[in-house]
Formats: C-alpha cells, sequence, structure tokens
C-alpha cells in the first residue's frame, strides 16, 4: 500500500491534515493533493478576523503554503486545479488546469475527497454579483477585505443569523458598516434552543445590528451586476454589500453522477474509518457526514475540528492504521464583540423528535468570584434525560471566560456521565477564574432536583 | 432524626454549606454553629485580592452574614465561640464564649466538625509578632490589610512558594512593597513537576519578586513585638512584614484528647459519607481527609471548592439522604500577576512512589489561534500510564485563558480517559478562543506516540 499512489481533491484542513498524516507514517508515498484556489491549510474560521482587520494579512491566516508542503513535505500539491468529475470504477478524476484552462484524467490507487463547505444561497438571482459574498473560502475573505478597502461601503447586509453571521457582524461593524441582519426564524443561532438564542438576538440588537427576524430573502435587486437592495418577503432593503450567512452546503456538485454515496443535501456517507461506500476511496471535513455521539444519527456540521480530526483519521486509514472517528457532540463557539455564545450535544426540539423524555434548567452565574474585577454574567442551560440524569446538552452564553466552560460539559456528553457526576467533578477554583461552584455545576446543582 | 439536635463547630465553607443544606432538606430542626470568628460564610480565597485591593471592602467576600443566616434560615449561629473539647462518649461539646470569657458544655444529637486549616508555621520563637501573618481566616486578611494601611511597610518576606505565597506576592507587589520570598525547596509550586516549577521560578523573578531557593527558616528578629528579620539557613533578611504561604494544616488541636480519629498530621479521617469513626459525628472542609480517585490514597488538600462539596455531602448525610463524596483529582489553579498555573492528578514523583509505569510530553501551544490578537503561550504537560495510555495527571501554565483547561483534564482523570479518548473529544474552537486543536488536544497527541 506504500507505493500506491495516493490523489487528494481539496488542500484544505481535512485534506492537508490527511497528506501530512500519511506522509508522516509513509515517507516515500507519492501525495498529490488538487486545489483549485491558490492557497492550501489556512483557517476558514479566520476570514472574519481579517475582515475586521484584527489579523493584518490574510498571509497569517495559512499555516502551509503549497511551497512548504511540496518543498519540506514532498506533498505534490497542484493549485489552481479544479476537479470536475471522479470515475471510480476506473480510477481516475477529471482535473481542470485553471491557469492553462487544460482538462486532464489522472489516476488515483486510492482517493480522499476533501473539498469542504460552500456558503448556501438560494437560487435567486443576482446572488453571483460582485458584492455578494459568502464566507468559506480564503479567497472570498480577501473578497470581502478588497471591496470594503476599495468600494468602501457604508452599510450591508447579512443574510443568516448562525456563527458565520454571528462573526461577520462583529466584523463589518468595526469596520465602521451599518450592519442589518436578516433571519428567517424568530431566532437567530438556530443551534440554540429559543430561549438562549433570544439572549444573542438582545445582545446583538445591543451592539448596534438591526436584527430583522421572521424575514427570508426574496430576491436581489441588481444594477449594473451590483445588488443594490436585499428584497425580503417584508421590505426592499437598499444596501452596498451582501454576506450569505445561511449556513454551508457539502462542495459535491462534481460527484453527482459518480458512485460515490451521497445523503439529500449532497454531503458524503463514510463510516468512521472515513471510508465511503466505494473502496479505496475515503472523504473528511466539511464535504462529509459525521456521526452524533448522543443522537447517534449522521450529521452534517462544518467545523474545522471535525475537518482536522476527520482528516487525520483518513490518512491514519490511508496508511494503513486502526484509526477510528468515534463522532461528534456538536460542540461550536463563537464570539461577537463582547458576548461568547457555546454550545455542545442536542437542543429541547432535537430530544422532543427522538423521543427522549428530558429535563432542563438555565442558571446565571458569574464567570469569576462575584467579587473579583471583571467577573461577568454568565448564562448557564442544561438538558439532561428524566430519571437518568444522563446529560444531553449544554448552551452557556456570558462575557469573557464564559465560552470555553462548554468543553467540560462535551467531555461529559461524550462519556455519558450524569448530572451527579457533573457536580461531584473536581474542576479548577481560584477567585479570578470562577465562583467556587462553577457555574456548570451549579446548573447541573439546580437541574438534579427535577430528574 | 428530623428532630434531633444539630451542632456544627465552625461557619465557614463546609460548615455553612452543610447547615443550608440540613435546613433545605428539614425545615424544622435544630441547628446551632459555633464559629470562632465574626465572619460566617466567606471566601477565604479571596484574601489576597483584598489585600491588593482589587476589592475594595472585606464585606464582599462575605457570602452570608451570621445575621442572615439567623434572620433569613433559622439557623443558630453563635459567634465568638470557639470549641475547645469534644467529648463523643456524652455527646456534648466545651464551648467558650468569648466576648463573655464563660466556657459551657453544650450537647448535640448530630455533630458536624467543619473547624477548617491553619498557616503552618515550625514552632520559631516569634511567629506570633504581630506583623506575621497567616492568611486562611478573613481575620487575617483584615490584619495585613490594616497593618498595609497603617503602618505602610516598604517590603515584606514570604515564606513558602506555594499557591498562597504566590497569590499574597502578587498582592504585596501591587501593593508596592518590596517582596523576597524564600522557599525550602528548588522550586516553587511543589505541586507541579519541577520542570514546570522552573518555569513559574522565571515569571515570577520576571515580576520582581525576589526569590531565594533552597532556603529556608531558621528563625525571627524580634524587637518591640515585631520580626525586624527573617533568619534562613543562610542570611538575615531585614523585613516590615512576613506572610506565611508554607501550607496549612488542620484545625483539630482541640479533638487530639478526643475518639475521633486522626492521621498523623491531624486531618480528622472520614468515609464517603464524610462520617468520622464516631456515630453521629461528621467532619467536612480543610479539617478532613480526602480520597483520592487517582492514587487511592487518603489525602489532605485545603481548598474552597472540595469544603463546598465535602459540606454539602455531610449536610446530606446527616439530613438522611444517600449523599456520597467521591473524592478528587487534586485540581487546582492560580493566577500570579498574567500567569495562570493549573495542575490535576499526580506528579512524576508521586506515580514514582506508586510505582505506576508513566510517560510524559510537555508542548507549548496558544491560548487563541497564533494569529488572533491576544493569543499568548500556553505550556501542557500530560503525564499517562504506560502501555494504557489512561491519563495520570495534566499541569499548564500560561498567560490569560490557559488555566481553565484543566478542568478538561479534571474530567478525563475523574471518568478514567485516555490520551485516544481526549484527542477524539469533540472541544470548542473559534479563533478568540483556541487553537483548531486545543493545547490539551495537541499534548495529549504527541504523547500518544509515546506510550
Amino acid at each position: 500500500m506504500a507505493n500506491n499512489k495516493l490523489v487528494i481533491i481539496g488542500g484544505d484542513a481535512a485534506g492537508m491534515t490527511a497528506a501530512s498524516k500519511v506522509r508522516r507514517e509513509q515517507p516515500e508515498r507519492e501525495i498529490i493533493v488538487f486545489e483549485k484556489s491558490d492557497y492550501t491549510s489556512y483557517s476558514a474560521c479566520g476570514i472574519p478576523y481579517f475582515v475586521s482587520e484584527k489579523v493584518k494579512t490574510y498571509e497569517e491566516l495559512i499555516v502551509r503554503s503549497p511551497e512548504t508542503f511540496r518543498n519540506k513535505y514532498n506533498i505534490d500539491v497542484r493549485t489552481q486545479h479544479l476537479v470536475l468529475e471522479v470515475d471510480t470504477d476506473n480510477k481516475k478524476i477529471k482535473v481542470l488546469n485553471k491557469k492553462e484552462n487544460k482538462e486532464f484524467w489522472e489516476s488515483y490507487d486510492q482517493l480522499l475527497i476533501a473539498t469542504g463547505g460552500k456558503a448556501f444561497c438560494p437560487d435567486v438571482k443576482g446572488y453571483d454579483s460582485e458584492n455578494v459574498f459568502g464566507v468559506t473560502t480564503l479567497k472570498s475573505g480577501i473578497n470581502i477585505e478588497c471591496y470594503i478597502e476599495e468600494k468602501k461601503p457604508k452599510n450591508a447586509v447579512i443574510i443568516g443569523g448562525g456563527y458565520i453571521g454571528l462573526e461577520m457582524a462583529e466584523a463589518l461593524l468595526e469596520r465602521g458598516l451599518e450592519v442589518t441582519m436578516i433571519n428567517r426564524s424568530e431566532q437567530v443561532m438556530n443551534t440554540l434552543d429559543p430561549d438562549m438564542g433570544e439572549l444573542v438576538s438582545e445582545a446583538i440588537k445591543g451592539l448596534g445590528v438591526k436584527l430583522l427576524l421572521n424575514e427570508e430573502l426574496a430576491g436581489f435587486e441588481v444594477n449594473d451586476g451590483k445588488v443594490t437592495s436585499v428584497i425580503s418577503n417584508k421590505r426592499n432593503i437598499p444596501t452596498d454589500m451582501v454576506v450569505l450567512g445561511m449556513g454551508s452546503r457539502p462542495n459535491t456538485d462534481f460527484l453527482k453522477e459518480s458512485a460515490v454515496e451521497l445523503d439529500a443535501k449532497g454531503a458524503i456517507k463514510v463510516n468512521a474509518q472515513q471510508q465511503t461506500n466505494i473502496p479505496d476511496v475515503w472523504a473528511a471535513g466539511d464535504c462529509a457526514l459525521t456521526h452524533h455521539l448522543v443522537s447517534k444519527e449522521q450529521v452534517y456540521i462544518a467545523l474545522g475540528t471535525i475537518a482536522n480530526k476527520t482528516g487525520l483519521v483518513a490518512g491514519g486509514s490511508i496508511a494503513g492504521e486502526k484509526a477510528v472517528f468515534p463522532g461528534v457532540v456538536g460542540t461550536a463557539v463563537c464570539k461577537v464583540c463582547s458576548y461568547e455564545v457555546a454550545r455542545t450535544g442536542l437542543l429541547e426540539k432535537q430530544l422532543q423528535k427522538l423521543n427522549i423524555d428530558y429535563v432542563t434548567a438555565k442558571i446565571e452565574s458569574r464567570t469569576r468570584a462575584h467579587y473579583y474585577p471583571g467577573s461577568k454574567k454568565i448564562v448557564v442551560k442544561l438538558l439532561a434525560e428524566k430519571n437518568s440524569g444522563r446529560l444531553l446538552g449544554g448552551q452557556i452564553i456570558g462575557e469573557e471566560g464564559a465560552a470555553k466552560r462548554i468543553d467540560v460539559l462535551a467531555t461529559a456528553l461524550t462519556h455519558n456521565l450524569t448530572l451527579q457526576n457533573i457536580i461531584d467533578l473536581d474542576l479548577s477554583y481560584a477567585p479570578p477564574f470562577s465562583p467556587v461552584w462553577d457555574p456548570v455545576q451549579t446548573a447541573a446543582r439546580k437541574l438534579i432536583n427535577d430528574i
């Protein structure tokens, strides 16, 4: 296997983590990576901070360049190469060399698909205008930054109130733009329960975002190739630019005619070794499904951590190791100005759908001892199984020091801990860091009375 | 049992947590608390921040006053009452009413001993001078603050480089004093491995503390009731005040003639219900031993979190619940100016003593994404069992955002997780909070190669 030719489609987190892992285990193996852009191994999650100018140059977001991979790791990275088709019967892929505008077929012995995600946009006329921006690739981040620098937009409409929408709201506010956010449902952050989402809505309104809830994109008004207004189901919102924050979709259109099995939304189905249904074809990162350890369902979650982990497992599998990716619990975290939002596990609506009998409690505490300067409010909501008390989910909103506490709950969820287990944990305490009962324990103490 | 008379000795964390718990479960029960000072339920851990004037008044450190307990919770708190003797045969205690200087015997049906700890000081002439301060009771904190206000000392010697010593060093530096710290062994923070303690030594020297290692208290030079010099085994250090940071000892001298079983250093032996060897006598908090979940030994660890938890369990047991305190993993955290130090589990020297075959690795990472402003250095050291890969301990030193990561390791330790389990955890990531691999996972990834 060490002499087989490994071809990887996609040169960001999952693809390059896998490539590096295979290189470590198999120093002589041929590894070719096709990447459609000019960049490899960058932090797409860092784009909002590049747009806000917290990060001065986009190069800072790049962990390793194509040159580094080529020269230092002997990985044959080919940028500006877009893969158009996969023929698993004949083990070859059709590639477009964008620089030379030439198509060719490349054979593989093993193939890893790591093409990531793309910003979702409904099929509305004008979505490809020059001032409509997704936030999924480094190129898209550079486009936004250039547009702000050159065109000096005064305002922006963000469509969708998820993580990307919120982080971009912060970035654009910091660049001095007026920000309007339209959100289809009644709450921003639909990865939170409504009562917690409400707190986020209040927070971002307080920051100066004009928040329009229950409002849906209906169309764009386009003039001279530019969107000049966003048309919602309720009004017409004149704007200088549009940011798409309606979530991401797997970047797998090129697989639709292939034998690689996809779900209804195009995400690649994989097993715990990151193998697809086709022998010798693996997938990892934002183009693939992953296993949810609490719901036991296959889920699509586009996140850098998962891309890195599944890339590592795919690399291990390809290199012949017994690598396994056990799955996720749905942990995510987001900062909007001074607010921190974190979540893990299942929501009330998910538990209801799964017919799981649950209890829930919400507490307010402090990030540090109440008397310690800089102590901030933190709200923790827990969900637990009725009777057993097993943790099912947790959500945290607060200011500085709040969010990273979700990690204890993520660990607890992964290992089926109960509320009593959480209360019993020997968590760290000193006044600058926490009240004597950590807020997650205070929440567990409240909820345990209800199970 | 609900009509029995409960007597509690000690009105701080453990005692009042227990009293409150019993009151919630048994609204009519007679509860008497004898407290030697004027204060109940205060945060002794907050004293350094009162001394530094980060906390303006000592009242802010008090969670609930004796009056609140009496009026709102119907708990008969008697301050300025010092318990002198316990007679378990006849179920009574001898009490000194300090205000009236009167001794009396009080009977009990059930007794909880929660007398906490006291600052250790070797039996050196002058240790009770007016400018020698322990840091274990609110009274001691007030004494330090008054002394600084009134006498305006220019310098101080701190004896001992543990948590209290380090926190007091920060406080006194912030008050403008010159600080000399003498430390008996070669490293400060003997709750860390030497290589990590070394990093703390460097950090506090950088802050301006004159650190004298391998130097031991030999005596005090006393003039007019005041210590004017600390005499070490190496030199004579003139000083305006002395702070004792040599750890704490259980405050149990009054039990020496009783039937309550103590260990060699005076800590009360208890079972998982916080029961002593004597029926109807419980103990909790800094006066008692506790079970270490990793070493499986009985240990003495004086910390507010443990006092609160064991107080809650003692209260539950006394109220007839099946309450159990499973034990601790030795988690602790400390801040010294911009440095954060955290630890959990066992040290190398402890593992060697227990004949546990272990591996260890240390990594340097960042508290946030490397490109995110305010990203700081963090060093994580992990210890794991050879072959199984089970986590045995973790130590963290870094700047803002470093320390609270110890909680994931504490959770992992408590539930016997392996390095692979830690790598697989779905921990939260966004650039303002963490690199894409949390530093504890980066450390696990390094160490797993060695098991």
